[in-house]
């Protein structure tokens, strides 16, 4: 049997606590063996301060994740390469488009493995609906991102500021599936985005793409969601409606259920780094943060009421 | 000799006239054989109101140069490839960056050229600037972009529309200049656009970029520059000052002058456009918009006094 990856978390917030631990822990090839993280532990897990102690520590760490928010992520993930270690990228992969090549350079040059994650791909019913609409002719896809951001991310400051995204932040989700299920290449149309007067981020989007077959795409992306949680994602198709709803999870043709299984997604992601790095190779794809770059750029801002916190 | 290739202009604006058509008639293997614009002409030049009518009419073109607005090329160069045509565009290449990789498979697909320009790359200092600095070591990059709007955009509503891109249409130029002329890639840290608050694109930004090696880059862009105007860019390195002045026609190592020559750009872009043509390939950098969509996704916005055209 093959050594267990020695894993170093970077960043133990609630992404890695929620999601990354339980998931290291239920895969076979890779074991947590380190935390750099400057406010919290884990009891029983080598713990450092920041990522450049844990380097100059060199425990015996093969790889890094780096969950920690993604404007700092670039400088952790060149300096985690350049010390050797693999590198698995939580999404977005980081604050820019323009700093991604340079890591896939560096990886390739060291023979270390980067993935940049893309959690929501590892739903159940992705690859399903990949495969379902790889034979249809589609005749327009609808998408319904909306979520209320008092829940899911309460208190993250970063997530409001140049870089955090906003509602892109799940947003984003959304388009790594449709990068993933449609069978070619999209591309933004038109955008509005609205920014809460007090705030340097967008709390909702309404985008527009197409494609070269002149597909309509809309998605509607909302921080304001109370009730009721929205992540669907509707083809209409030559042979009816596919609905993938759930985020990913569920699966229906016209009425009928294909798939009801909430996945764990990030058991997903470690199965596949783990096997990445078995096979000496990188995975990186960069167009759903490239989707949402674009909308920036060509998106009209609008002003709406500030966010306010409790 | 090889009969020449039959060229039709889309858009016959201000940047068509005062420098593809110049520049067409004096480069040899090219001919200006067709106009599709819906305002304007060229007596004794064959005439449609749109591309469409033009493809449909065929007069035995073999490419096109879009000189439209960004927001509406792909749409115009994807049905320019389908017909056959080998397409030349202006800067930026598009709305969007996700618009283009379909295009490039097109071209692929079709056998066609499509050349993605960027004039200023073709400033005579450009090529010796990067021969100079590809065997120093770089110690700190300081760029200048400072015009007058009025002066230089004098009417043109869309450049203030979303995808219009704003002050990022003249330092969309810098930073092609830069991608070609550094050694190595570099990514945006931090930005600021000002945008005045009666318009959708900035009337100034101010950049900081930096790479693997933590290379200091700033950049500062604006368009509310009366007086004399700026295109400088400057280079420490170890072996003293480089400087890019005039837009890149001057090139000066410390108080020594290297090059001073007014180029014809354009004469430069349609030499390779029939070049590229003859060899089959196609060229199209996207780094300069990439960096540009990276500045509108990490910038932190901030609003300005109106800006109010006479």
């Amino acid at each position: 049997m093959a050594t267990a990856i020695r894993l170093a978390i970077v960043g133990l917030g609630k992404i890695a606590r929620d999601q990354h631990i339980p998931a290291i822990a239920g895969t076979e090839g890779i074991e947590l063996a380190a935390i750099a993280s400057r406010n919290a532990s884990i009891d029983g897990i080598a713990h450092f301060a920041t990522l450049d102690e844990l380097l100059a520590a060199a425990p015996g760490i093969d790889a890094v994740a780096l969950c920690t928010p993604p404007q700092v992520r670039h400088a952790q993930a060149a300096a985690a390469l350049k010390a050797g270690k693999h590198v698995l990228l939580e999404k977005p992969p980081g604050a820019t488009v323009s700093e991604l090549p340079p890591l896939i350079a560096a990886a390739r040059q060291t023979g270390r493995t980067l993935f940049a994650t893309w959690h929501s791909r590892f739903a159940s019913a992705v690859e399903p609906a990949r495969t379902f609409l790889a034979s249809r002719e589609i005749k327009s896809v609808a998408v319904e991102w909306k979520e209320d951001v008092r829940v899911w991310h309460p208190g993250q400051a970063w997530i409001w500021e140049p870089g955090g995204l906003g509602v892109f932040d799940p947003g984003i989700n959304a388009l790594s599936i449709l990068t993933r299920i449609l069978p070619r290449p999209f591309f933004l149309t038109q955008a509005e985005l609205s920014f809460p007067r007090n705030r340097a981020a967008p709390i909702a989007a309404d985008l527009a793409f197409s494609d070269d077959t002149g597909l309509p795409i809309r998605a509607e992306f909302d921080w304001r969601q109370t009730g009721p949680q929205t992540w669907d994602i509707r083809v209409e198709t030559d042979t009816g409606r596919l609905t993938l709803s759930s985020g990913g999870s569920r699966l229906e043709h016209d009425d009928r259920n294909l798939i009801d299984e909430k996945q764990a997604e990030y058991r997903g992601i470690y199965r596949r780094f783990v096997e990445l790095i078995a096979n000496g190779v990188s995975d990186v794809d960069l167009s759903p943060l490239v989707h949402v770059a674009d909308a920036f750029m060509l998106g009209r801002r609008r002003d709406v009421e500030p966010f306010i916190e409790d």
